[in-house]
């Protein structure tokens, strides 16, 4: 299915006084609003191709109708936020889970959508069929060197089907860790995943990434090998310029400051990129922005300074891309929240007064930085964004016009109301 | 000192001209406005006399000039605030720091401020001057029925004053637990904390509430006696129909859910009021609002549902109080900050389309009652807020008004720069 | 698989000696001694049938070999574990996993190990093959009254399963809940759950229990509707006699103090049983005791001083359970360091002076609270432990003789490697 | 106030058989004991000036009598605690609260107790009396480079006072950070502190060692400046090999895994020493191991791993330092039961089977390493540390004895009951 660029130009048709009126007001409110709009139409977020599909929890899953089947039917469901939102022009895959059959057909096919390839992803926190090793003491900590191995290789390849695709950036993710007091040797640990993500990165093209990302617990419940930012920043230290941190929202203990993380690592020249979600608990995996859309803003609000303070291109600087779970929502209108919500973000840190803020910081004008930051996060800057879709052909409202559309019906009858999609 | 209604006046008209532009478009978003301004200007929030000075933490205080020395002192302040925001006629005191010396003089100048006096607030979490017993070990659960009984007493003696004032509910705020596993016998400590309350309750004028606060640590380290909602709870039922649980924000363990606590004691008939104020770790005392807007909103949410489904006068039903440290701010404008942030939410709150949400819920529509909540969030609704100040007299923007006229610096001339106000 | 006693006499009498001296110090310190140890020995833990086998999370799992593929040999397999350890002589059947075709088959098969039958469980957080309605929204808290007939009808159900295997109670798990604000109106599910476990509790035979678990978060993220021991109470004391809060460990916030918790209950007399795990981060379903054995310890302190001060009988008068996930351990040994911990720290709890922890409470000694407390945790009771199962003709160390038997292995090749237990 | 060797003696001989019973019977348990006693009494760890009175809260401080008033009597303090225990010799100042106004007489006077002077510790978090410019917006982080020098002047002058004592160290403990969103940048308050702290850096003699602590939050509730250890770590880096981490065992956000970071920061070498305490909530202070002593056991089975793997003399590789704040309990009995149970913590540690947990460990066996932890942590070695203590000298059990020779009475005969030591 594709949505055609008639059918969005039809519903914004009807729904262009009422924005035109929001988007009037706003504008006469904003300073510089048309650089801002520039910025949100070249912000792109990339779409995982595990997210496609109904998310579980350990204790299941409640998959709903329509989900996609192939690759193909993945970036077809791509391709339709992409249509609606032009903020979604990417996708990163998830090997083994997608590995494309015929590479030039792939990547012929998202190029009728619109979109590239973003990172590629490796998996060794499962086993797949047929295996050598398992990793269920770990992948790139195993106390085994062949079980290492092993895990390396996958990234390799992984890297190897990124080049074919055009990804520019490995994305490492491990579940390495442990579950009880003892099992582990952390130090060891440490240094067996050091030296297995050293044999990966030699295999690293000269312009690619590698993006380490780090999590506090689950699947293991004790420790973590790459547990948090500052094992992440030592790794990624003594692996070389070409290896970055990655934040995942999720990811941190109770209470994390993420932002003032977020702003030492651009400091540190190792912010690689976001998995963006968000979450009350734990690593809830939840729409973006549905939980604490404060804080989102304050993160880009780092953002937006730091990439600022080095002369950074916002939108090619570091990686941006979604990591959620949708238990509970129909996956698509779910990643159209998110990424609605994180162009929202984007933009309120945008017309935060950067000069005003300065000012009461070096002043020590607490009361006067925060009316200023709320002064950002307080304005309804949902037409602006809106604006910036309808400048490149999106949908006033991508949300609205999925679900009138009644896309999921169209996808089902297309596919049949039994397929899981492969993922989490 | 006092702010003239003619300087209120003036400011609001050199901003007249920008408000309306502001008002007219966000009035014409909105239906029923005129009875969600009513509903803001009938919305009042007590200010606590122990936070007109500056707070401070175990590590040290920053006290800042101008503070008040006196309960008249703390009156004139309260009195600016509500001249300024007209949403801040009350005054909760706090005894023994705020026992007035004339009943009559002090009713009367409150009076003349606009204010009155909201509930009245025990100390026994302190020892005072030549106090025979020790609250070292607790108050109302201590081992020794003398303590628990000169603890029983103090609560009696500010009844007594609260009548004399005006107040309608007492509240009370235990510090008793322990810091040591062993030290506590749980159940008798729980129990000894019912009899005092109940002796109390037996004071308790027919027309007045009990307010029974819980807080899960602080300044007890391993147990608190009155912990969470549901040990408040269990001893408001226990007391009466007059007794009710009063809820503290910063007073949960990580991550609870406080909107679904508030929901459930209202659905109890067991919600007595609130001590708003914001945290990001623990009870941080922040200004409201500055740190999770979006809960505040979501806690509105469910008050104003709750509190139309039992038919509840929102301005009366229940207690509305700051309780907040300012170590940092001014803390006049912290408080004008912390007001302005519970008015937005509330006015948020009335902006929800609950019909809409009603139907989203009953169609398991997850991802509708989450636009519907944040259309409500995201619309700015500032104006609307200041249209009903504007309507009152107060000011159109309080908070750039108090440091526009440089309120610090005359009360610093009046009152000087060595005074530290009573309080935490 | 059947364990003889002859091989158990055998292990017994190599590790005699060195058990005859460690018991002979230990015995030497404790007074009492003998009727600790009958307390020991009449101590049971049922374990849950859906433990048996390799556990997950939400990543994979990675099953091991010899999983039990019917219930019969799930059964056998808590034969093996009381054969060694004569504390885990009750299993918990969780309904639809579990229904045994022929009941009076399965009965006497239990019987021939010494088992009976523990509290069942029912299941309407997932969906079985054929079932009518979906639980993807809630089970017994549903909008639509058709899905809550069809969740109580399945506890109606587990019930009669129940009677005819001679069990005495049912537990009530509940994920119902939602991951989003705004999904639900909290009191609606609340009087909906209410009311569906009323329901229920009309067909509870007189001699049976209800127990109503509670969990703070997961499956759902952002609410539960019976997310703490306040709520469960709650519903508890609406139902009536026959209904208790069941406690698992996994399933507070973080840092609740639970040993409090459960003295209150017990005060209430609603406290019904417990699920016994470990944890770090959630709801990590680790072996007990393995990483906060202190926590464990007071918790057991509460109960015993709890139970006596209501005259209980410490075997029969609450539900005892380990609820864990065995993702990394073989999930049988797992089950006999799970038990061997919580008799140790019931043991401890045993050996407490409770007249002086009386006498220190009372006069607010703090250090010598702590000390009679620390005294009983840091005694080395294992061969107190030990003393108790071998009376019973339980090994010495049913870890290290497990293991040394090489049990899996036997299981392995009567069973294969390909089975996936059902569970989680 | 001396405690003379006679009455230690007396009180040992009093109790010697029973001690040497169960010394008796724990030595036949442990191979290498005599190593293991050596290292014990070679274990000295360090009292702070500050922790001698009573601490208190931000909601108030109940003083007890007989505390400290001068320098002086706080090294007559931490010589009773030494007296007893023989494994507290010596005293961390911390400056300005406790100046020497002669360093001679002040090190003559420890020197007749035994002791010696550990780190120095600055304060950089409270105002002085006089003092040209306020901390209250921070130290070395401050926006203004006046206040910065201010606070490197000050530290500068902890130094030369901490070389007149012999002191080897300078702990760094930094307030600074910010309590609202907005208020600082967080990469120029790095930038800033970093800076400062290089002054610093410079007048640091060869033989010292600078201990850069972290926190994640209080006094400040949005952000900290030095928040956790990768924030230290990267200062440490940045400073030099001078610079270190300190660890203080409160100052984590909840359920952090404390033991992997101490393993890894040993790993980088940049291990500096710790503040040893427990806590369950925040920075509680309390008595070590009063909460979770399984913790203090396991990152103590680190400490102990990671400094062998380098060869590190126990003693003298780390700065091991109490700080705790004693609210409810004599604060001489609290520390006595914090070494103690520090002493405990280090013994376990010391008998774990090293050879095996690495085997059980090479081969994945969970279970196994479980075991070998649980081993050395369940064993009594209470009387093993009695032993080390008889052998120096010591009381067999300090606690006891100082309850017995009711030393807080005749200290109080001594100083009188009005006296509030400086402190927190």
């Amino acid at each position: 299915m594709k949505i055609q660029q008639e059918q969005i130009r039809a519903y914004n048709e009807s729904h262009l006084v009422t924005h035109k009126r929001k988007f009037d007001f706003i504008a006469s409110e904003i300073s510089d609003l048309e650089a801002i709009i520039q910025k949100l139409q070249a912000f792109q977020i990339a779409i995982p191709s595990w997210a496609l599909g109904t998310g579980g929890t350990r204790f299941g899953r409640f998959s709903g109708p329509g989900e996609p089947a192939t690759l193909e039917q993945k970036i077809e469901d791509v391709g339709l936020l992409h249509a609606l939102n032009k903020s979604s022009g990417a996708i990163s895959l998830h090997i083994p889970w997608d590995i494309p059959k015929d590479t030039e057909t792939i990547k012929s096919l998202a190029s009728s959508y619109g979109l590239v390839f973003d990172a590629v992803n490796s998996n060794t926190f499962q086993d797949q069929e047929g295996q050598t090793h398992s990793y269920k003491y770990g992948s790139l900590q195993h106390v085994n060197p062949a079980v290492r191995q092993q895990a390396i290789n996958h990234n390799i390849d992984v890297i190897k089907q990124g080049v074919s695709l055009g990804s520019k950036a490995l994305t490492v993710w491990l579940a390495d860790g442990s579950s009880f007091p003892g099992q582990l040797n952390f130090r060891e640990a440490f240094q067996n995943t050091l030296q297995s993500l050293q044999e990966i990165y030699k295999h690293l093209p000269t312009d690619w990434k590698m993006f380490v990302e780090y999590k506090c617990f689950e699947p293991n419940f004790y420790s973590t090998t790459i547990a948090d930012w500052g094992q992440s920043l030592l790794l990624a230290n003594k692996l070389g310029d070409q290896a970055y941190t990655l934040v995942d929202l999720g990811h941190h203990l109770p209470n994390a400051n993420i932002e003032q993380i977020v702003s030492l690592l651009l400091m540190e020249k190792k912010l690689g990129g976001f998995h963006f979600n968000d979450s009350k608990y734990a690593d809830d995996d939840l729409t973006a922005g549905s939980m604490k859309p404060y804080q989102l803003f304050l993160i880009f609000n780092e953002l937006v300074e730091g990439m600022d303070a080095r002369g950074m291109d916002h939108a090619k600087g570091l990686g941006w891309m979604i990591d959620a779970s949708h238990n509970l929502k129909d996956p698509l209108v779910d990643l159209l929240q998110s990424v609605e919500a994180i162009q929202l973000a984007y933009a309120q840190a945008l017309v935060v007064d950067r000069q005003a803020l300065r000012k009461a910081q070096n002043s020590n004008d607490v009361v006067g930085a925060q009316e200023i930051l709320q002064e950002a996060f307080r304005k309804d800057l949902r037409a602006v964004v809106a604006e910036a879709r309808l400048r490149d052909g999106g949908s006033l409202n991508p949300v609205a016009q999925f679900r009138e559309m009644d896309v999921r019906s169209k996808l089902t009858l297309e596919r049949g109301t039994n397929i899981k999609a492969t993922g989490l």
